[in-house]
This record gives structure tokens, sequence and C-alpha cells, in this order.
């Protein structure tokens, strides 16, 4: 196991109605002059707005208000939010959404508080010294910003999508209904859970030897996750199912499963310049790149991939073909993404050969490196993307 | 899932020789004169007290010291713990030790900012309304008090061991180096072991439905430990052993694998009248209790005890008979306390028959209850102690 440092002061609130609560958290955490920022039309269609200002009225505090920040974030809106937020004495940033919009609150909470240009800290100019603290009231199990040091935004003009991470951004608290998740469409919830189970496995495909008990964690947490799925799909309306994929959404992302040991993250950034170009779901992204990604990869520690597959996946263990086991865990991953309506093939994300030229120079210049459990070239990447066409 | 609120903001530090770095968190927490507090003679001998002495001169921190704290930590010496820090102008306590000396520094940093008797608050009188900041350097990985909100201390006059429970005396940090953990007797090893099996399964014997997340957590540690006990057994100094071992002892028991449900808590209770009768060390009096506890209750809920006997054990499961599953699990676990070198018998502790009625006294009056998963009335908790003779 690898020395580490970890401390996660994020205030979780989790159950039923707890948006109710949001105004006494922002009091509690020094906020008077609110910045709500959201999304599209959900959460002015389902009240929960309304909910959420009743309880920032309640405690005093006033507030202004920036809709519209769609999957992917852009910098556009991060400029419009900071400038709001100066014009108008924001102390405090109010996520009401998803990852996108959490991601979206911290880059203007940083931003807000710099006189220059915010994008020096996602080009990696200068590193973050302050923001205004920023807190969430979650609608969706998916990104695990809630309670996560990073924020990932794309500059319109390039299309570059890099992110930031910094502990000056991770939010004060978490409001965490799982309730608010049941409207999701079953597309978004799968694409959410998706992203939950690649968390997870970015930390799990690792050169750190003896890491047992956050093996045993990850799995877990994966465990619960392909019971759950099917669960929620089938009846958008369990409650249950929905708490516990939210929950280990937290998890999946906080660092609980991946302290001391080294972690890979290629298949993300693989999937971000596919996110970047043709603005598809995340999570749809990650379906399509982890199978390939395992597929170009799994030689480099077969017993690592037979161990998921046996633990994860119920796969009995082949001890004369190891790799037929490895392989066998990897078919599971494909099937079980194309069984909760997952896009597998960038075929089916409407992505061809002739794109992955622009996909590689997203990527990075010639000499860019990816990922940790191996590291991979730009060859490599690009024969990544052709096993997922 | 049960609604939850979750904060853990102790500042984990963990890996080789980070017990050097002792003063600089001391100073991130505003210390300036700190009550180093300890044990007996094992931190002085190891040279471990010397390094974390030399670490808070070379932040300019000065300090006080006072030894002597004894497994199941009494009153006495919190008295004198008080006197000192109150006499010394203390801002700052640290413990260097394991749960019995963070739960006395607890005890120290609750009392010594309250003019009565600091008893009143283990007396359940009144709640806790300040505490000074406690830090930790630990050394065994046992009881989880590096970053709990509890802290358990005995009575010398009356035997009584009770608790407090608040996020005030929650360590502000917890150095934790798992070498500092390869010097102690095994018998010590496998009790600190066996507490943190315990703090998992006081979890996972719980009536709340729908917690798939928070089993498979408690799951992963349970595998956790029974992999990595017998290791350190067989190698005192398998560093990489000893670090899954401490972080599970961790996660154990800071709620990771407890929060939204129910947890039940009467084996622990069971335990410190034991252990404040015949001051034995607390986790070989739970690994006495657990199974007595579980063969008394397994019916209540057989689903759950073959649940953890396939998924922790690997017991095939009975579907014709699932309390043969359960009772092979259970079986399970008193074997692996005794493969350790528990106890797993009262007589094995020289406890008798004829001090069960002490027991029952110590634990409470006549309508006392125990327990949630189920409640025990002084005549189940007499049948528990019978069944562990």
């Amino acid at each position: 196991m690898n020395d580490f440092t970890y401390c996660l002061p994020t205030n979780f609130v989790f159950g039923k109605s707890k948006e109710t609560e949001t105004g006494a958290y922002v009091k509690m955490y020094g906020g008077t002059k609110v910045l709500i920022h959201y999304g599209g039309g959900s959460v002015k269609r389902s009240g929960l707005l309304d909910r959420v200002k009743a309880s920032l009225e309640e405690e005093g505090i006033s507030y202004v208000e920036l809709g519209g920040v769609k999957p992917n974030p852009r910098d556009g809106l991060v400029y419009e939010g900071i400038e709001l937020c100066r014009k108008e004495g924001v102390d405090f940033i109010l996520a009401v959404g998803g990852g996108s919009t959490i991601d979206s609150s911290k880059a203007i909470a940083v931003g807000t508080l710099y006189q220059g240009d915010f994008w020096d800290f996602y080009a990696g100019k200068l590193p973050v010294s302050e923001a205004l603290p920023v807190g969430a009231v979650l609608t969706i199990a998916a990104a695990g910003s809630e309670s996560s040091t990073s924020s990932v935004i794309t500059q319109e003009s390039t299309l570059t999508k890099t992110s930031i991470k910094t502990t000056k951004v991770r939010p004060k608290f978490a409001i965490m209904n799982p309730g608010l998740t049941e409207t999701l469409p079953p597309y978004q919830t799968a694409s959410g859970a998706t992203d939950i189970c690649a968390h997870v496995l970015e930390r799990y495909f690792t050169n750190t030897p003896e890491v047992e008990v956050t093996d045993r964690l990850c799995e877990a947490i994966l465990l619960t996750m392909i019971r759950e799925v099917p669960r929620v799909l089938e009846d958008p309306h369990n409650y249950e199912a929905r708490a516990n994929i939210m929950w280990a959404g937290t998890l999946a992302h906080n660092d609980t499963c991946g302290v001391g040991r080294q972690q890979d993250w290629a298949t993300h950034h693989l999937e971000h310049t596919i996110s970047a170009l043709i603005d598809c779901a995340h999570g749809a992204g990650l379906a399509v790149m982890f199978p390939a990604w395992m597929k170009y990869n799994y030689k480099h520690d077969v017993a690592r991939f037979v161990r998921l597959a046996v633990n994860v996946w119920g796969c009995e263990e082949n001890t004369d073909d190891p790799e037929e086991t490895a392989l066998a865990g990897i078919a599971c991953w494909e099937n079980f993404f194309r069984s909760i309506g997952m896009p597998v093939r960038l075929s089916e994300l409407g992505v061809t050969e002739a794109e992955i030229p622009k996909l590689l120079e997203l990527l990075g210049g010639d000499d860019h490196l990816e990922g940790n459990f191996v590291v991979l070239d730009k060859k490599a990447c690009e024969e990544i993307y052709r096993l997922a066409l």
C-alpha cells in the first residue's frame, strides 16, 4: 500500500426531503448571498427549485439564479456566472443538479475570486489558491462531484475538456435525496451508473501491490451497482435501489476505495475527447471505452482481471487458462453495459473510423501519454479507439 | 436505507515514518501547548515518544507528558490529566497509543474545559458542549478511536464502564504508521483484530432493509481481516498486511460501513462488563461473546446469517436447511477467533458461572435492555453469558 493523506470534510445530508434543509446548511457554512446554479427545466418542473428557494428564504438568505448548465459543461456559462457573482456580491455557490452543474459551480467559485481568466487554472497555468464555498443539492447519481475535489469544463472554442483538482472546490455539504433521481430517464440513470462503475474501475486497475482492503471496497461498490441498477431500470420509483446507487456513487469518487493505490484514468481521458467532440453522455462514452481499454490491456496483469471476473461477476476461475477467465469478466462488463441500455461501440454513438484522428488530436500532442496501469502512447490509444469501433 | 447525515473531517496521515510529521499537524490545528498522553513503556522503548517530541520541538511547540494509560482506561488518570492540563495551560491533547490512550485523551479534552466532574458526561447527566482539540498517533489497529466520536472510560470505584459519543472529541488528525504495530505481541494484535471485526458485525446485524451498499462494505472489511490477520500473526513484520488491517480498523468504526442502518451493539456492552470486572483485553472478551450472541440470535433473521456465512466465509448455501448454513458461518467465526489465539469461552478468561450475576448487575438494572437487532432483556443476556461459559 502506498502512503497517503485523506481528509473528506464534506457534510453529507442523505435521505427523503432533505432539500428542504438546504438553507440551514448554507447558513452553517457562512453563505449570505447565494448563486443558485442549475441546468434545464426539470428542476423547475419538479418543484425542486422552489423548495430550495423556500428553504433559503426561511433562513433569510438572498439569492440570484443562473440556469442553463448542459452536460459536458462549457466555459461560456462559467464566464457568465463569474460576472453575475461579482456584480451581485455572491458569497456562496449552490449547485442544484448533477455533476455538470456542480463542476460548473466549482469553476464559478474559483473564477469569481480570481482577477484573470478562470481558464488559466484549467489550462494548468497556476494552482487554485482560493474559491467561494460550494454546496450541492444532488439530482443524479453519477459524477461524484458532490464530494470530489475535481471539476471538468469544456472550452467551447477548442473543444478542449480539462479539469482542475483541488480541495478548495470540494463542496461543504451535499444534500442527497435519492427520491430526486426517480424522474430521470432510463438512459441518464444508466449513464450515471456507468460513470460510477468507471470511477471504481479506474482505481481498481493498479500496479500497487497489497491493497486488499481497497480492492475489496472497490468490489463491494461494483457488486452493489450490478445488483441495483437493473432494479431501478425495472422500477424507476424504487427508492431503496436509488438510495444504494446514490451512496455508491459518492463512495466511488471520494477516494474511499482509492487511497494508497496508484490509479489509472486513461479511459476517462479517452472518453472526454468523445463527449467533447459529439456531446454524448459521459457515461455512454465510458460504456464504449472501458471494455475496449480492458481488451487492450488485460495481458498486463491477467490475475487482476481474473480477480475482478471472479469476485464481482462470479465467473468460475479457469486455472489452466486464466486469460479465458479474464476475457469472460470483460464480456460480463460489455453485456452489463448493453443490458442497461448503454452503447458499447463507437458506431452506436455515431463515431466512425474517420473521426479517430480528431479524437487523438483532442487527446494531446504526439508525445502525449495516458494512464498508469499501462502507460499508453498515441499509437496505443489509437488501437483502443479502433477496438471500440 | 435510513436517512443519515455523515461528516468525517479527521485528517488521516497514513504511511511509513509519518509520526515525524506530528508537529506540523498539531500546529495546523492550532496547538501551542500540548499534553502528550500515552500508556506504558513501549512508546519510550521503541523511540516513538522521542520522535514525536522531536517533531513538536521542530515546530516550536511546548509540551507536558502524562503516561500510564492502561487497557480499559480509568477515571483516575483522567482526573490527573485534567488537573495537569489546567495547571499547564494545555490547549491540545496528543494521544500516542491505541484506543485506550485516545479514549483517555478524549476524556481529558472534555474535562479540562468543564468546571464540574467530567464523569457527569459519562454518566449521561449532560451533553458535551466543548472539548480541547485531540490528535492521535496510533500504535495499534483496533478501537477505531482515532476517528470516532466515542470514548469509553471505567470508573474505578464502581467498575462502571460507560461512554460518551460526540463530534466534539473526534480527533482532528490521525497519524497512522502501520510499521508502529509490528512490535505488538500476537495476543494484542489478535485482540485488536477481533475488535475490528466486532465493530463491523455490530453494524452488520441490522433490521434495516435494503442496505446493499453498506452490507457489501461490511463484508469487504471482514474479508480483508480474515485474509490479513493470519498473515501478520505468521510474520509480525509484514508491513503490507499491517497496513491493510490498520486502515480496515479505521473504516470499521468511522461509520463508513454503518451509515443509514440500525446498528446493534449488544455484544460490546455484554463484553464491557467482563473487561470491567476482570480487566481482560476488550477484543478477547468480544471473541468470547460474539459467537455466543450469534448462537442466541440467529433465528431472528436466518437469511442475514446465511448471507454472512456465504459472502464472507464462502460457506456453501444449503437452501433446504438455511439454519445449517447460518450455524456453519457462526462456527467459522468461532474457529477464526480460536485460530488467531483468542479465547472463545468465558472459562478461558477465568470467568465462571458464579460471576454471571455480577456481570448482569454491571450491565444495568432489572429493566435494562440491550441491542437493537434483537432487543435483549436481562434474562436473555443471562442466557447469552451462559452460552459463552
